[in-house]
């Protein structure tokens, strides 16, 4: 056998991480998965149920409700929304129905949902796999498919409550996954608007300005700068006027600044955007999260459907940046290094529109969680943790000590299964005790039930904890019915609810 | 407008189902979805997920592990792995990189991931969507789209006690979800084979007349048989032998009469597969389901990948097939009627070995979930039941009885949210009471926070039961706490532990 070696693998044969691409195998290469993408093992769904239960729980406390949509669209659904990222949509091939296309985001097919539905109001959280054929970084947590966890508010509402209720769900989320200190970076698109305007960008190069902006949490503003004069011929004067604007950070404070600028404040567009990151500010107060939020010029976000206010959410932990493996620095770098974006949205009120025969618009503002790097930087931390991840939740395993029991085995754990209880048994006829016994310190089974020649004479279990290897057996009851555990065993056991459940059920007692 | 009227909307439009197609539309359809596909709406959702929780607790119960792949897989590891169905699938376009296509079951993807990662024991569950380019019939459940969940057992381990289990699992879910009652037909590919090879079927005909026995269950015997002699060549005589042997239905007893038959005793192929099913009944008799499980020589499963044990479940009462809108009879008919295979799988011992490198096996044996069918059925009991389906978990509705009290309802609910309570606010600055309470009554919101004037100079909240409009106040207190209802109150209102804590929490108390 040769080496893992094409990207998949990249994180076990990382030398090998440039011989293979997409499309492309190192001579040897016996890897039959598709790059870009990755298996789950049994211990990453382990830790990616607890992300997601942590983003999920988020959600509904916040009333959303959940949709779901098919993995792929209508070609033409997808047609003109996403701007120079449209060349990495994924296509199906003409097989003679309709011509296909693999998601790009949520966004987009949650749009198409609502006009095709005439919904003009939901607040609705979805979490898929979208597709996007970009070069793959698997150990930085870019993949060709991955997981978005998407929360929207479509209606029309009063002016930037959603939109706070966003940022509080990013700030609530990224809190309570505990991946280290983090920034939320807010801007409005009217207001970049305004400003290529102020400083005399024509309009025809608002977008194509707006993406070279996008660049500055990656490139220094010297290179962002000369991008801007020499690749898409702006003035060198326009560009350091941009440049004095995009080095802004601030609060609601820099927004009643702004509106007072004597060059900003002549856009009619960037003072309704100020207006509104200052009401934005007042409602963050309220929700007490204005710590972690920054309101940042220089955020620019590549999607063509931004309407209005936009945010993206940075871990700025050094720490996290050196178990991602990743050290880039920040726009407003200051003493922190940002890992990148962990996630992003904002508001797309024409998006809605686009898909409705009559153009009706739905006015939304959205947030999308960028899961992957988020689980790799979980996944590195449980590696880096001593505590060990279960990846079943069997609580107990039907063993037993002498041959010839496997009747009497099968006969227990269906009385096991049947009052709920979570069990295993070998599927051997004969298995050796010890083999069992190491099945559950592998798998961390909290207990073994061990059926014997004597347990059966006596018409007893015997129970035994794993952890401590005390036992305990009844002395006459039924061949189910063992002693409840005293209460001193319970206690040094640590054993959860549920075991004791077992305990309590196997012994024929209420608790 | 027009109406909708492509296939996706089928049930909305019923007499439009045939104008419409996959890749054609009727004139005037405003549709932009993918024929074949839904989307899930959120009371769907909320059937959808009650299901899934359902069937993941019984494989927990199980002691699955659970893994995930890829929602493509290159094409090559699909080949030659489906028979005559391989021409279902659905193949990505050639954009510059492999040729990708997507999964057509969970089984193929599980069997490479084992290969890939050299595992040589596992018991693991799967649940996501699957593909094939099939005729929809979205009122009855099949979609081009759906969702499989897959357990399956992985491992070198004594005969029939992993195969018990899976027939075991099907009977639990079938059981829990309720679904009106169910048949288990069994049968093993070694005594098709058998009796194919001792009624003069020609070796190079098997697949092709087995696949025909597979059309039992949806055409009478007349019509398989016809297809036998006259499209495939078979001899009458031969024929009519297997005809005998395919209405052959019962138990171990059986199994143990055709073990002494004179014809099929003669395959050594088929006395391996009769001693395996007397094996497997002794095991099943011991897991208690032996009421739903029949021997059914008919039963032929179209896969190429089985090995031995078959097997599939309908539903069978009327009842369920009247809900479904579809009336077939089974093969075996007797007084009730099919509503057609809700689950089904085998044993595969060949498949793993198939990708790897130098051949080597991993026997294994699993069982698919078709979920669509009993989404389907659960609408439908859902629609024509009087309970109301929740799809949002709100606990309590943030409300105000005057004008500008935004700040107040933001400052609230910002600390029920930080105490864990699901809790709402209406996104406008000067909601009507009214209609604060509506949404309640519309969502099954159970609580309502009223803030007014008066509240606040009193220092209190007022709490309001929706269903009985009861009202609550403190007396003294800080603007969050309010007494806690008493117990006659909370009996009668059927609140949840969730909202009773909310309750105590509001009150300062501990419950």
């Amino acid at each position: 056998d040769g080496p893992p070696c094409c990207l998949a693998c990249a994180t076990a044969a990382p030398l090998l991480r440039d011989v293979c691409g997409p499309g492309r195998r190192a001579p040897g290469c016996v890897c039959v998965c598709v790059c870009g993408t990755r298996d789950y093992n049994p211990k990453q769904m382990a830790i990616r149920e607890k992300v997601f239960s942590t983003i999920v729980s988020c959600f509904k406390r916040h009333g959303a409700e959940t949709i779901d949509t098919p993995v792929f669209e209508l070609k033409e659904t997808l047609t003109g929304k996403y701007g120079e990222d449209s060349k990495l949509i994924y296509d199906l091939k003409d097989q003679g129905g309709e011509l296909l296309s693999l998601r790009y985001d949520l966004t987009v097919p949650f749009a198409r949902y609502l006009a095709m539905n005439k919904i003009t109001n939901i607040k609705r959280y979805h979490i898929a796999k979208v597709y996007r054929r970009d070069n793959p970084a698997m150990t930085r947590g870019r993949y060709r498919e991955f997981y978005q966890c998407d929360f929207d508010i479509a209606g029309q509402y009063d002016a930037m409550i959603p939109d706070a209720e966003c940022l509080k769900i990013v700030y609530e989320i990224l809190s309570e996954l505990d991946l280290g200190d983090f920034r939320i970076k807010v801007n409005d698109r009217r207001i970049l608007d305004g400003m290529f305007a102020v400083c005399g960008v024509p309009d025809e190069k608002f977008r194509t300005i707006c993406s070279t902006v996008d660049k500055l949490d990656k490139m220094p503003w010297e290179e962002v700068r000369r991008e801007m004069v020499e690749e898409k011929g702006l003035s060198e004067q326009a560009a350091d006027q941009i440049g004095e604007y995009v080095s802004m950070q601030g609060g609601m404070d820099l927004a009643e600044r702004l509106l007072q600028d004597q060059k900003l404040s002549q856009s009619k567009l960037a003072c309704a955007g100020l207006a509104d990151i200052k009401q934005l500010f007042s409602y963050l107060q309220l929700f007490q999260v204005t710590d972690k939020v920054v309101f940042d010029l220089s955020l620019a976000r590549g999607l063509d459907y931004y309407t209005g206010i936009i945010y993206e959410a940075v871990l700025t932990q050094a720490g996290v940046a050196a178990a991602c493996g990743e050290a880039q620095n920040g726009a407003g770098g200051e003493e922190s290094v940002s890992v990148g974006s962990v996630a992003g949205g904002g508001r797309y009120d024409g998006l809605v529109g686009m898909f409705d025969p009559k153009g009706r618009k739905v006015p939304c503002v959205g947030v999308s969680i960028g899961i992957e790097r988020i689980f790799s930087i979980m996944e590195q931390k449980a590696e880096a943790s001593a505590e060990k991840i279960r990846t079943t939740q069997v609580q107990v395993m039907v063993a037993s000590a002498q041959k010839n029991l496997l009747e009497e085995r099968l006969k227990l754990i269906t009385e096991l299964w049947s009052a709920g209880i979570k069990a295993e048994v070998m599927y051997k006829k004969n298995p050796k005790l010890l083999s069992q016994l190491q099945h559950c310190e592998e798998a961390g089974i909290p207990l073994v039930a061990i059926l014997g020649e004597q347990e059966l004479k006596d018409g007893v279990v015997k129970l035994r904890v794993v952890a401590s290897r005390e036992e305990v057996a009844s002395e006459s009851c039924s061949i189910l019915h063992v002693e409840l555990f005293p209460v001193d065993v319970q206690q040094t056991m640590d054993i959860s609810a549920a075991e004791l459940t077992l305990l309590c059920w196997a012994s024929g007692r209420a608790l």
